[in-house]
């Protein structure tokens, strides 16, 4: 398969990731997925695909990181393991996707580990911030083109959040108190780079946040709606 | 336990990082168990270790690593990997050992990720000998004391170690001519930094290979012998 050549094909909507971030419970993968709908129907080839996991070797990282105690790891030794996971994705699934000129839609990327390093874990267990980055410049090299950082109180996400998650509920363990401090670094990290970043109001039903989103995305993607 | 603080103690034997590198099969485990045994009868408290691995996260990301297909990772994402073991190994064991002014014998170390990460997998898929070293620097930041690369013809090495080894056999399977180049990566590695390491011949009987490592132990420690 390769890209589109001709003239009147879409080069805009050629090879671009975008992300979701935010709060668990923040409604990202049902965004995510009617996200990918709208732009079907506008005719984008998408690929959807989440952190971590998105390729059979990093969700066999996911289940270290998702799983068992809240101590299991120090913030460090997470943060390598996303990145281990994230370059993997990148380079079995991310990067072919996007050389095939698709629109790649990702739930949750490396916001989120800046996001949930700096948020900290209540006994000052973070990761620098300057140490992300330095493994993300080193090891990963693509920042995404569009990140929709979906703004949510975390109070209302842990309501709609109470669906069985199975043996995935390592992060919600460290409680109400580090999801605060999670969504202010959501906030921090979209106003700190509003060329890549929006942030959207994710309070409401499913289908209005969608609304929002796919004005956003269709505007700075250059796409005309449906 | 806190360390001997008297006049009379051993003060060269506090907190000494001593680590054992060398092709599969040149005799490490074996030979890091007689060291130890050594260094105990001559009164140091020894910890002894191994990598990947070390600490109850470590070692479920050794599974990953040590399992399944050859072509299961890249280099660069196993760097990560490894880089992840090695730092919970360094929280959970290795720092509160050398902490506790214990020798420490630990069975592989950073060298092997430089020597397997540049002796390639014959189709060019290495990770840059740079991009480790950052790595170390950035995640780790603890070098040996002393590190004893055992060279051994990979050959000798394969014959001895023909022993089963359950399912971790993912590193053997990228051949001889793989291990040819890992040992040639060793032997630079000794050359490059003769301060920290001292190249032992592990030719011969364990007995004659175990008196050997410990003259070479003993002598850089500045430890009698028993």
């Amino acid at each position: 398969m390769s890209a589109p050549a001709g003239a009147d094909a879409t080069p805009l909507l050629t090879g671009r990731l975008v992300t979701l971030e935010g709060v668990d419970g923040a409604g990202k993968s049902t965004q995510a997925r009617l996200l990918a709908e709208a732009l079907r129907a506008a005719g984008a080839t998408v690929t959807l695909t989440r952190e971590p996991g998105g390729a059979p070797g990093a969700e066999a990282i996911r289940r270290l990181l998702v799983e068992g105690e809240p101590g299991r790891w120090s913030a460090l030794t997470e943060v390598l393991l996303f990145t281990a996971a994230r370059r993997d994705h990148l380079e079995r699934t991310l990067a072919p996707a996007l050389a095939a000129g698709n629109v790649v839609i990702c739930d949750r990327f490396v916001d989120s580990t800046r996001a949930y390093q700096s948020a900290g874990r209540g006994e000052g267990a973070t990761a620098p911030r300057e140490t992300v980055d330095a493994l993300h410049r080193l090891c990963i090299g693509r920042d995404p083109d569009l990140t929709l950082v979906l703004d949510l109180d975390p109070a209302e996400a842990a309501a709609r959040d109470g669906a069985a998650k199975g043996a995935e509920t390592r992060f919600e363990a460290f409680g109400g108190a580090f999801q605060t401090r999670l969504r202010a670094a959501f906030r921090a990290i979209a106003e700190a780079e509003p060329a890549r970043c929006a942030l959207v109001d994710a309070a409401g039903a499913p289908d209005a946040v969608a609304r929002r989103l796919r004005a956003v995305v269709f505007a700075r993607l250059g796409i005309a709606g449906p």
